[in-house]
Protein backbone atom coordinates (compact mmCIF):
# COMPACT_ATOMS: atom_id res chain seq x y z
CA UNK A 1 0.00 0.00 0.00
CA UNK A 2 1.44 3.36 -0.80
CA UNK A 3 0.29 5.94 2.20
CA UNK A 4 1.76 8.39 4.01
CA UNK A 5 4.72 7.48 6.27
CA UNK A 6 3.92 8.08 10.34
CA UNK A 7 5.89 10.64 12.67
CA UNK A 8 6.78 8.65 15.72
CA UNK A 9 8.03 10.76 18.57
CA UNK A 10 9.74 8.67 21.36
CA UNK A 11 9.84 11.06 24.42
CA UNK A 12 9.79 10.08 28.76
CA UNK A 13 11.61 11.55 31.91
CA UNK A 14 15.07 11.97 32.28
CA UNK A 15 16.87 8.43 33.36
CA UNK A 16 14.34 6.28 31.71
CA UNK A 17 16.93 5.15 28.80
CA UNK A 18 14.97 6.23 26.13
CA UNK A 19 18.07 7.43 23.94
CA UNK A 20 19.72 3.90 24.21
CA UNK A 21 16.23 2.42 23.13
CA UNK A 22 16.07 4.79 20.13
CA UNK A 23 19.48 3.99 19.34
CA UNK A 24 18.17 0.63 18.99
CA UNK A 25 15.52 0.63 17.39
CA UNK A 26 17.19 3.00 14.48
CA UNK A 27 19.52 0.58 14.36
CA UNK A 28 17.24 -2.23 13.48
CA UNK A 29 14.81 -0.13 11.41
CA UNK A 30 15.03 2.14 8.49
CA UNK A 31 13.22 5.31 10.01
CA UNK A 32 14.03 8.71 8.62
CA UNK A 33 15.59 10.66 11.04
CA UNK A 34 15.37 14.37 11.23
CA UNK A 35 18.25 16.77 11.52
CA UNK A 36 17.87 19.58 13.57
CA UNK A 37 18.68 23.11 13.56
CA UNK A 38 20.87 25.18 16.05
CA UNK A 39 22.25 28.52 16.60
CA UNK A 40 25.66 27.31 18.70
CA UNK A 41 28.80 26.92 16.44
CA UNK A 42 29.84 23.53 14.70
CA UNK A 43 32.05 21.58 17.01
CA UNK A 44 35.31 20.02 15.15
CA UNK A 45 34.68 17.80 12.31
CA UNK A 46 30.58 19.16 12.32
CA UNK A 47 28.96 19.19 8.84
CA UNK A 48 26.45 21.32 8.13
CA UNK A 49 23.33 19.80 6.94
CA UNK A 50 24.84 16.94 8.39
CA UNK A 51 24.91 16.81 12.20
CA UNK A 52 23.01 20.21 12.16
CA UNK A 53 21.87 23.02 10.72
CA UNK A 54 23.93 25.71 11.65
CA UNK A 55 21.85 29.15 11.65
CA UNK A 56 22.25 32.13 12.75
CA UNK A 57 19.94 33.27 15.42
CA UNK A 58 18.46 36.04 13.23
CA UNK A 59 17.37 33.08 10.73
CA UNK A 60 16.52 30.68 13.52
CA UNK A 61 14.54 33.51 15.26
CA UNK A 62 12.73 33.91 11.62
CA UNK A 63 11.44 30.48 10.86
CA UNK A 64 10.48 30.73 14.34
CA UNK A 65 7.93 33.54 13.17
CA UNK A 66 7.27 31.60 9.88
CA UNK A 67 6.44 28.23 11.93
CA UNK A 68 9.44 26.48 10.27
CA UNK A 69 9.87 24.38 13.74
CA UNK A 70 7.80 21.09 14.60
CA UNK A 71 9.18 22.27 17.92
CA UNK A 72 12.13 24.57 19.15
CA UNK A 73 13.87 25.15 22.36
CA UNK A 74 16.38 27.49 23.77
CA UNK A 75 19.58 25.65 26.17
CA UNK A 76 21.41 28.31 27.92
CA UNK A 77 22.29 30.50 24.86
CA UNK A 78 21.03 28.25 21.86
CA UNK A 79 18.35 27.68 20.05
CA UNK A 80 17.37 24.26 18.88
CA UNK A 81 14.35 23.10 16.55
CA UNK A 82 12.97 20.72 14.34
CA UNK A 83 12.64 21.66 11.06
CA UNK A 84 8.31 21.10 10.36
CA UNK A 85 9.08 21.28 6.04
CA UNK A 86 11.41 18.33 5.76
CA UNK A 87 9.70 16.03 8.27
CA UNK A 88 6.18 16.52 6.24
CA UNK A 89 7.90 15.90 3.28
CA UNK A 90 9.35 12.53 4.34
CA UNK A 91 5.64 12.02 5.61
CA UNK A 92 4.53 12.17 2.43
CA UNK A 93 6.57 10.34 0.94
CA UNK A 94 5.73 7.68 2.76
CA UNK A 95 8.93 7.47 4.94
CA UNK A 96 8.17 7.05 8.64
CA UNK A 97 9.90 9.70 10.57
CA UNK A 98 11.43 8.96 14.87
CA UNK A 99 11.86 12.20 16.58
CA UNK A 100 13.25 11.83 20.17
CA UNK A 101 12.71 14.39 22.17
CA UNK A 102 12.66 15.40 26.00
CA UNK A 103 8.51 16.18 27.17
CA UNK A 104 7.83 19.63 26.17
CA UNK A 105 9.87 19.36 22.82
CA UNK A 106 7.06 16.35 22.18
CA UNK A 107 4.17 18.58 22.89
CA UNK A 108 4.73 21.12 21.27
CA UNK A 109 4.94 18.21 18.13
CA UNK A 110 1.94 16.99 19.19
CA UNK A 111 0.12 20.68 19.05
CA UNK A 112 1.35 21.07 15.17
CA UNK A 113 0.92 17.39 14.19
CA UNK A 114 -2.00 15.21 16.56
CA UNK A 115 -1.63 12.41 13.87
CA UNK A 116 2.00 11.50 15.14
CA UNK A 117 2.28 8.48 17.33
CA UNK A 118 2.94 9.73 20.92
CA UNK A 119 5.22 6.96 22.84
CA UNK A 120 6.51 8.01 26.65
CA UNK A 121 8.82 5.91 27.61
CA UNK A 122 8.78 4.75 31.59
CA UNK A 123 11.10 3.43 33.69
CA UNK A 124 10.83 -0.54 35.55
CA UNK A 125 9.37 1.58 38.39
CA UNK A 126 10.17 4.55 40.26
CA UNK A 127 12.23 2.34 42.88
CA UNK A 128 14.51 1.39 39.63
CA UNK A 129 14.43 5.20 38.47
CA UNK A 130 15.67 6.20 42.13
CA UNK A 131 18.79 3.69 41.95
CA UNK A 132 19.80 5.04 38.66
CA UNK A 133 19.66 8.86 39.98
CA UNK A 134 21.34 7.89 43.15
CA UNK A 135 23.96 5.65 41.28
CA UNK A 136 24.83 8.88 39.49
CA UNK A 137 25.83 9.71 43.17
CA UNK A 138 28.21 12.83 44.80
CA UNK A 139 24.51 14.45 45.70
CA UNK A 140 23.12 15.67 48.94
CA UNK A 141 20.11 13.96 49.53
CA UNK A 142 17.96 17.07 49.08
CA UNK A 143 19.15 17.15 45.71
CA UNK A 144 18.54 13.88 44.86
CA UNK A 145 15.20 13.85 46.93
CA UNK A 146 14.79 16.81 44.09
CA UNK A 147 15.68 14.83 41.11
CA UNK A 148 13.42 12.12 42.49
CA UNK A 149 10.40 14.27 42.99
CA UNK A 150 10.51 16.05 39.31
CA UNK A 151 11.10 12.94 37.65
CA UNK A 152 7.91 11.45 39.51
CA UNK A 153 6.22 14.63 38.61
CA UNK A 154 7.33 13.95 34.96
CA UNK A 155 5.49 10.61 34.69
CA UNK A 156 2.04 12.66 34.69
CA UNK A 157 2.98 13.93 31.39
CA UNK A 158 1.86 10.30 30.32
CA UNK A 159 -1.45 10.91 30.25
CA UNK A 160 -0.57 13.03 26.78
CA UNK A 161 0.88 10.24 25.11
CA UNK A 162 -0.51 7.51 23.05
CA UNK A 163 1.41 4.88 24.64
CA UNK A 164 3.47 3.89 27.23
CA UNK A 165 6.49 1.66 26.69
CA UNK A 166 8.46 0.31 30.00
CA UNK A 167 12.35 0.08 29.65
CA UNK A 168 12.73 -2.69 31.29
CA UNK A 169 15.08 -4.34 28.97
CA UNK A 170 16.06 -2.40 25.68
CA UNK A 171 15.21 -5.38 23.79
CA UNK A 172 11.54 -5.59 25.11
CA UNK A 173 11.21 -1.72 24.83
CA UNK A 174 12.35 -1.79 20.98
CA UNK A 175 9.95 -4.51 20.12
CA UNK A 176 7.19 -3.11 21.99
CA UNK A 177 7.58 -0.08 20.19
CA UNK A 178 8.10 -2.31 16.68
CA UNK A 179 4.66 -3.56 17.44
CA UNK A 180 2.87 -0.26 18.05
CA UNK A 181 4.45 0.84 14.70
CA UNK A 182 2.99 -2.02 13.05
CA UNK A 183 -0.29 -1.46 14.51
CA UNK A 184 -0.70 2.21 13.93
CA UNK A 185 0.23 1.14 9.81
CA UNK A 186 -3.62 -1.14 10.64
CA UNK A 187 -5.54 1.60 12.16
CA UNK A 188 -8.78 1.82 10.39
CA UNK A 189 -8.55 5.70 10.86
CA UNK A 190 -5.62 5.81 8.79
CA UNK A 191 -6.32 3.45 6.11
CA UNK A 192 -10.08 3.76 5.51
CA UNK A 193 -10.12 5.95 2.72
CA UNK A 194 -7.63 4.27 0.55
CA UNK A 195 -9.44 0.96 1.60
CA UNK A 196 -12.93 2.34 0.77
CA UNK A 197 -11.64 4.59 -2.64
CA UNK A 198 -10.22 1.22 -3.91
CA UNK A 199 -10.30 1.83 -8.04
CA UNK A 200 -12.19 -0.55 -10.24
CA UNK A 201 -12.36 -2.83 -7.14
CA UNK A 202 -9.22 -3.57 -6.52
CA UNK A 203 -8.52 -2.72 -3.02
CA UNK A 204 -4.88 -1.82 -2.26
CA UNK A 205 -2.74 -2.55 -5.24
CA UNK B 1 1.57 -5.59 35.37
CA UNK B 2 -1.92 -6.89 36.70
CA UNK B 3 -4.70 -5.73 34.74
CA UNK B 4 -7.77 -6.11 32.74
CA UNK B 5 -6.95 -8.66 29.84
CA UNK B 6 -8.48 -8.04 25.69
CA UNK B 7 -11.44 -8.72 24.14
CA UNK B 8 -10.06 -9.11 20.53
CA UNK B 9 -12.80 -9.51 18.06
CA UNK B 10 -11.83 -11.27 14.48
CA UNK B 11 -14.36 -10.26 12.02
CA UNK B 12 -14.77 -9.98 8.34
CA UNK B 13 -16.42 -10.48 5.04
CA UNK B 14 -16.42 -14.37 4.01
CA UNK B 15 -14.03 -15.48 1.74
CA UNK B 16 -11.30 -13.80 3.39
CA UNK B 17 -9.96 -16.61 5.39
CA UNK B 18 -10.60 -15.22 8.71
CA UNK B 19 -10.67 -18.49 10.02
CA UNK B 20 -7.58 -19.95 9.07
CA UNK B 21 -5.99 -16.73 10.19
CA UNK B 22 -8.14 -17.59 13.87
CA UNK B 23 -6.90 -21.25 14.11
CA UNK B 24 -3.00 -20.05 13.23
CA UNK B 25 -3.54 -16.93 15.90
CA UNK B 26 -4.80 -19.21 18.74
CA UNK B 27 -2.28 -21.91 17.64
CA UNK B 28 0.82 -19.72 18.52
CA UNK B 29 -1.09 -17.72 21.45
CA UNK B 30 -2.18 -18.49 24.71
CA UNK B 31 -5.59 -16.83 24.63
CA UNK B 32 -8.71 -17.55 26.34
CA UNK B 33 -11.29 -18.91 23.84
CA UNK B 34 -15.39 -18.42 24.62
CA UNK B 35 -17.70 -21.51 24.39
CA UNK B 36 -21.06 -20.58 22.69
CA UNK B 37 -24.35 -21.48 23.33
CA UNK B 38 -27.14 -22.99 20.87
CA UNK B 39 -30.24 -24.25 20.83
CA UNK B 40 -29.30 -26.85 18.53
CA UNK B 41 -29.19 -30.43 19.91
CA UNK B 42 -25.82 -32.15 20.49
CA UNK B 43 -24.17 -34.23 17.95
CA UNK B 44 -22.34 -37.33 18.17
CA UNK B 45 -19.41 -37.20 20.79
CA UNK B 46 -20.28 -33.51 21.26
CA UNK B 47 -19.99 -32.36 25.23
CA UNK B 48 -21.61 -29.74 26.92
CA UNK B 49 -19.70 -27.43 28.03
CA UNK B 50 -17.06 -28.08 25.83
CA UNK B 51 -18.19 -27.93 22.07
CA UNK B 52 -21.13 -25.82 23.25
CA UNK B 53 -23.79 -25.12 26.13
CA UNK B 54 -27.00 -27.01 24.84
CA UNK B 55 -29.88 -24.74 26.20
CA UNK B 56 -33.41 -24.95 25.79
CA UNK B 57 -34.87 -22.19 23.05
CA UNK B 58 -36.87 -21.18 26.63
CA UNK B 59 -33.53 -21.13 28.57
CA UNK B 60 -31.74 -18.99 25.94
CA UNK B 61 -35.00 -16.24 25.19
CA UNK B 62 -34.62 -16.35 29.34
CA UNK B 63 -31.15 -15.04 28.79
CA UNK B 64 -31.33 -13.00 25.69
CA UNK B 65 -33.74 -10.97 27.54
CA UNK B 66 -31.62 -10.77 31.10
CA UNK B 67 -29.04 -9.95 28.41
CA UNK B 68 -26.35 -12.61 28.92
CA UNK B 69 -24.98 -12.77 25.52
CA UNK B 70 -22.53 -10.42 24.05
CA UNK B 71 -24.22 -11.15 20.97
CA UNK B 72 -26.73 -13.81 19.53
CA UNK B 73 -28.33 -14.80 15.95
CA UNK B 74 -30.42 -17.86 14.95
CA UNK B 75 -29.49 -19.58 12.13
CA UNK B 76 -32.18 -21.48 10.49
CA UNK B 77 -33.89 -22.90 13.15
CA UNK B 78 -31.59 -22.90 16.13
CA UNK B 79 -30.16 -19.85 18.31
CA UNK B 80 -26.02 -19.29 19.00
CA UNK B 81 -24.94 -16.75 21.15
CA UNK B 82 -21.57 -15.68 23.20
CA UNK B 83 -22.54 -15.51 26.95
CA UNK B 84 -21.37 -12.47 28.78
CA UNK B 85 -20.66 -13.08 31.76
CA UNK B 86 -17.74 -15.89 31.26
CA UNK B 87 -16.44 -13.15 29.37
CA UNK B 88 -16.02 -10.88 31.35
CA UNK B 89 -14.79 -13.19 34.32
CA UNK B 90 -12.11 -14.31 32.11
CA UNK B 91 -11.06 -9.91 31.02
CA UNK B 92 -11.56 -9.75 34.31
CA UNK B 93 -8.74 -12.07 35.83
CA UNK B 94 -6.19 -10.41 33.15
CA UNK B 95 -6.94 -13.19 30.34
CA UNK B 96 -7.01 -12.19 26.55
CA UNK B 97 -10.65 -13.24 25.14
CA UNK B 98 -10.35 -14.28 21.42
CA UNK B 99 -13.81 -13.99 19.31
CA UNK B 100 -13.98 -15.12 15.61
CA UNK B 101 -17.74 -13.70 14.70
CA UNK B 102 -19.28 -12.47 11.72
CA UNK B 103 -20.06 -8.91 11.01
CA UNK B 104 -22.78 -8.49 12.95
CA UNK B 105 -22.42 -10.26 15.82
CA UNK B 106 -18.97 -7.57 15.92
CA UNK B 107 -20.98 -4.89 15.69
CA UNK B 108 -23.54 -5.99 18.44
CA UNK B 109 -20.43 -6.93 20.89
CA UNK B 110 -19.62 -3.68 20.09
CA UNK B 111 -22.48 -1.76 21.56
CA UNK B 112 -22.13 -4.10 24.93
CA UNK B 113 -18.57 -3.59 25.15
CA UNK B 114 -16.78 -0.91 23.25
CA UNK B 115 -13.30 -0.99 24.82
CA UNK B 116 -12.76 -4.61 22.53
CA UNK B 117 -10.38 -4.56 19.96
CA UNK B 118 -12.02 -4.66 16.75
CA UNK B 119 -9.96 -6.36 13.58
CA UNK B 120 -11.35 -6.40 10.52
CA UNK B 121 -9.68 -8.94 8.02
CA UNK B 122 -9.25 -8.14 4.09
CA UNK B 123 -8.91 -10.17 1.49
CA UNK B 124 -5.63 -9.08 -0.34
CA UNK B 125 -7.15 -7.57 -3.25
CA UNK B 126 -11.18 -7.38 -4.26
CA UNK B 127 -9.82 -9.12 -7.16
CA UNK B 128 -8.32 -11.99 -5.10
CA UNK B 129 -11.89 -12.42 -3.00
CA UNK B 130 -13.97 -12.65 -6.71
CA UNK B 131 -11.20 -15.25 -7.48
CA UNK B 132 -11.94 -17.30 -4.63
CA UNK B 133 -15.60 -17.09 -4.90
CA UNK B 134 -15.07 -17.90 -8.51
CA UNK B 135 -13.21 -21.17 -7.44
CA UNK B 136 -15.92 -22.41 -5.41
CA UNK B 137 -17.42 -22.74 -9.34
CA UNK B 138 -20.47 -24.17 -9.96
CA UNK B 139 -22.40 -21.03 -10.14
CA UNK B 140 -24.30 -18.66 -12.87
CA UNK B 141 -22.81 -15.53 -13.44
CA UNK B 142 -25.44 -14.04 -11.62
CA UNK B 143 -25.20 -15.39 -8.68
CA UNK B 144 -21.03 -15.03 -8.91
CA UNK B 145 -21.91 -11.41 -9.56
CA UNK B 146 -24.53 -11.35 -6.18
CA UNK B 147 -22.19 -12.88 -4.04
CA UNK B 148 -19.16 -10.31 -4.92
CA UNK B 149 -21.78 -7.48 -4.16
CA UNK B 150 -22.34 -8.35 -0.86
CA UNK B 151 -18.87 -9.11 -0.27
CA UNK B 152 -17.54 -6.04 -1.41
CA UNK B 153 -20.55 -4.06 0.97
CA UNK B 154 -19.08 -5.50 3.74
CA UNK B 155 -16.07 -4.55 3.15
CA UNK B 156 -17.62 -1.12 3.84
CA UNK B 157 -17.99 -2.46 7.85
CA UNK B 158 -14.49 -1.99 7.97
CA UNK B 159 -15.15 1.76 8.99
CA UNK B 160 -16.87 0.48 12.56
CA UNK B 161 -13.73 -1.18 13.76
CA UNK B 162 -10.27 -0.08 15.15
CA UNK B 163 -7.91 -1.81 12.79
CA UNK B 164 -7.65 -4.04 9.08
CA UNK B 165 -5.55 -6.65 8.84
CA UNK B 166 -4.81 -7.79 5.06
CA UNK B 167 -4.99 -11.80 4.84
CA UNK B 168 -2.15 -11.77 1.95
CA UNK B 169 -0.50 -14.60 3.69
CA UNK B 170 -1.84 -16.07 7.11
CA UNK B 171 1.48 -15.77 8.60
CA UNK B 172 1.68 -11.82 8.11
CA UNK B 173 -2.05 -11.60 8.90
CA UNK B 174 -0.95 -13.33 12.29
CA UNK B 175 1.88 -11.18 13.34
CA UNK B 176 -0.21 -7.78 12.51
CA UNK B 177 -2.82 -9.29 14.98
CA UNK B 178 0.37 -10.13 17.90
CA UNK B 179 1.60 -6.75 17.35
CA UNK B 180 -1.84 -4.92 17.36
CA UNK B 181 -2.18 -6.79 20.60
CA UNK B 182 0.89 -6.06 22.24
CA UNK B 183 0.19 -2.45 21.04
CA UNK B 184 -2.93 -2.41 22.78
CA UNK B 185 -1.32 -3.65 25.96
CA UNK B 186 0.82 -0.36 26.03
CA UNK B 187 -1.94 2.09 24.78
CA UNK B 188 -1.88 4.60 27.78
CA UNK B 189 -5.76 5.17 27.85
CA UNK B 190 -5.98 1.69 29.49
CA UNK B 191 -2.76 1.96 31.59
CA UNK B 192 -2.59 5.25 33.04
CA UNK B 193 -4.16 4.89 36.23
CA UNK B 194 -2.33 1.90 36.79
CA UNK B 195 0.83 4.20 36.23
CA UNK B 196 -0.51 7.63 38.02
CA UNK B 197 -1.76 5.35 40.71
CA UNK B 198 1.34 3.49 41.46
CA UNK B 199 1.35 3.21 45.20
CA UNK B 200 4.84 4.44 47.22
CA UNK B 201 6.18 5.60 44.28
CA UNK B 202 6.60 2.35 43.03
CA UNK B 203 5.22 1.89 39.33
CA UNK B 204 4.06 -1.30 39.06
CA UNK B 205 4.78 -4.19 41.07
Amino acid sequence: MSRKGLLIVISGPSGTGKGTVCKALLKKNDFWISTSATTRSPRKGEVDGVNYYFLTEETFKDKIKNKDFLEYAKVYENYYGTPKSQVLKAIDEGKDVVLEIDIQGALKVKESYPEGVFIFILPPSMKELKNRIVGRGSETPESLNLRFKSAYKEINYVSKYNYAVINDTVDNAVENIESIITAEKCRVDRIKDEILNSKEGILYE
